[in-house]
């Protein structure tokens, strides 16, 4: 399978470190960027093949299989498309669109072209989610009824999180990743969304709080802010005590807690860099025919595109472009 | 000053202890219960003079100066009335009573009657409270836009919790510690209070969380629950760190994570229980002729009262007996 990246920021170079680390499993074979000089640097960095100067170019190459979407989330929407519209199957960042008319578009399309299209969540796919899930089969913390889950991080200097029009704000850059706390570990039957967001004077959510509350009784409290930094923990509330999934977006260790026991630690380390799982899932899916992958399938990133849209739309968080 | 205490339940028990220890400060007069061999055993147990079984001849006793009003929530309306009538200074637990309209009964009557009325939060007497707003003024972690706490204990057994004609459920109990903590260090200019929560087959809230969203732009994100046990932890974020109270009710150690260096503790230990410093407060008001205490006006109580009141209205929790 020959994987291309499309862009070559600083995510794009982590993917890039990563896929050159795999290889018995796929080739990192091409680099796309708007300026030829950062792609060929990346290409050259981690042993791709190929650089191209512009996406067109990439996406024109008829040996690339795959392209990992790595652009800010304002520019998914078109970039997929480009890749798609050329035959190419596709990973995209998260978030996946700026909004949900986009997402469905693009899974359209997909659907149309018979192409694989999968959202980059990185935390879906990685080793702590199947731990978190078994001490839950196991009733480790008895029976749970909340979670609580923050992301913060001082981003204010940063474009793509300040400008409406690249689609700015706490909540589809960070906010994501609580929503995909609560997500992962509550389900998807959601009775009740409330929440609160303080804006910038462009008009973007500088920090948010929303309240996830589920058919089953559920609640989940979740943060984020781009103004001010967080311990970035995640943690699920049983009738026994608690579990802490430490930076719960890329997390690699648990502590539980159980009143009256000594807590202890679960590790659950990254092989390489933690983007290496959700490489392999879209791999797999794509070997065996399907269009997305199961642990972020297409109705769950619509469904989350629409749970934003609905929020922002309470805000009162509009972008230009909508 | 002789200090009385009405009710002898667990936390009746720990304020005897307390003041049984603050000797050269206050005397421990008296004890009473409904059941007198309750009351007297409390007496005997931490040195008080007096025991008697009803509170009618608590209040009743001449050399009562002050009374610490013990008993659930849902009682402090009928008991604090009953001590002022009888002219008593009274220190009554939190919650300060079931609503706003009891709330303000109680401090008009306070006024009419010249004495003092205290809601004895004793979160907000701590040395921790200074500590945290040194940090704030000298700005060690920068700016603070945030905060985040969540205070659970798994208490469905209780029946104060789970009754609604003991105006039961986790707001009331549980929520005005989070509340509190909000209020003590982004103060009272809320702009917007936003909350969801999910109900017992009784009607009260077993869990719930709620954003207060301040004038100047802070948002802060709280979360209580009666069916989960919670770290119970406040966080400050900032745009250089954040600072941890640990068990943030009853504070006695603070971590201030600033990023890119080392985390550092500060120890605020209590000198006793806890309790000694809003007993402190109250006497020294008394003696200065004021009716209420700075740390806790009359004005911030029926404030939190009303907005609770609010929250129950969104949440359809009503009390038999409103």
């Amino acid at each position: 399978m020959n994987f291309a990246i499309l862009s070559a920021g600083y995510i794009a170079g982590v993917m890039a470190d990563t896929v050159s680390r795999m290889r018995e499993e796929l080739v990192l074979y091409a680099v796309g960027a708007r300026d030829k000089s950062r792609a060929q640097a990346m290409a050259e960095k981690y042993g791709a093949q190929k650089s191209y100067g512009s996406y067109e170019e990439l996406v024109s190459d008829a040996n690339v299989d795959m392209v990992y979407v790595a652009s800010p989330h304002s520019h998914h929407y078109e970039h997929a498309k480009l890749c798609l519209n050329h035959g190419k199957h596709v990973l995209c960042e998260k978030a996946f669109t700026s909004n949900l008319a986009q997402a469905r578009e693009l899974v359209a399309l997909a659907k149309e072209k018979n192409l694989f299209l999968g959202e980059a969540v990185w935390t879906r796919f990685m080793p702590f989610v199947s731990k978190v899930k078994e001490l839950m089969d196991q009733r480790a913390i008895g029976d749970i009824h909340a979670l609580q889950c923050g992301f913060g991080q001082e981003l204010t200097h940063v474009e793509r999180m300040t400008n409406p029009a690249l689609a700015g704000g706490a909540l589809l850059d960070l906010g994501i990743y609580p929503l995909t706390f609560a997500s992962l570990f509550f389900g998807t039957e959601v009775a009740e969304i409330t929440g609160d967001a303080v804006l910038t004077d462009q008009g973007v959510d500088a920090g948010n709080s929303f309240i996830l509350k589920y058919r089953d009784g559920k609640i989940a409290s979740l943060l984020s802010c781009m103004t001010v930094w967080m311990p970035n923990t995640g943690i699920l509330f049983g009738e026994k005590g608690y579990i802490i999934a430490h930076d719960f977006w890329n997390c690699q260790r648990l502590t539980v807690c159980v009143r009256g026991e000594n807590p202890y630690d679960i590790e659950c380390p990254f092989e390489i860099s933690g983007y290496e799982y959700e490489v392999r899932a879209a791999i797999k899916a794509i070997e065996e025919g399907r269009l997305c992958c199961d642990e972020m399938p297409w109705e769950e990133s619509l469904r989350l595109m629409e749970v934003m849209d609905g929020l922002r739309a309470k805000w009162g968080v509009k972008y230009p472009f909508e």
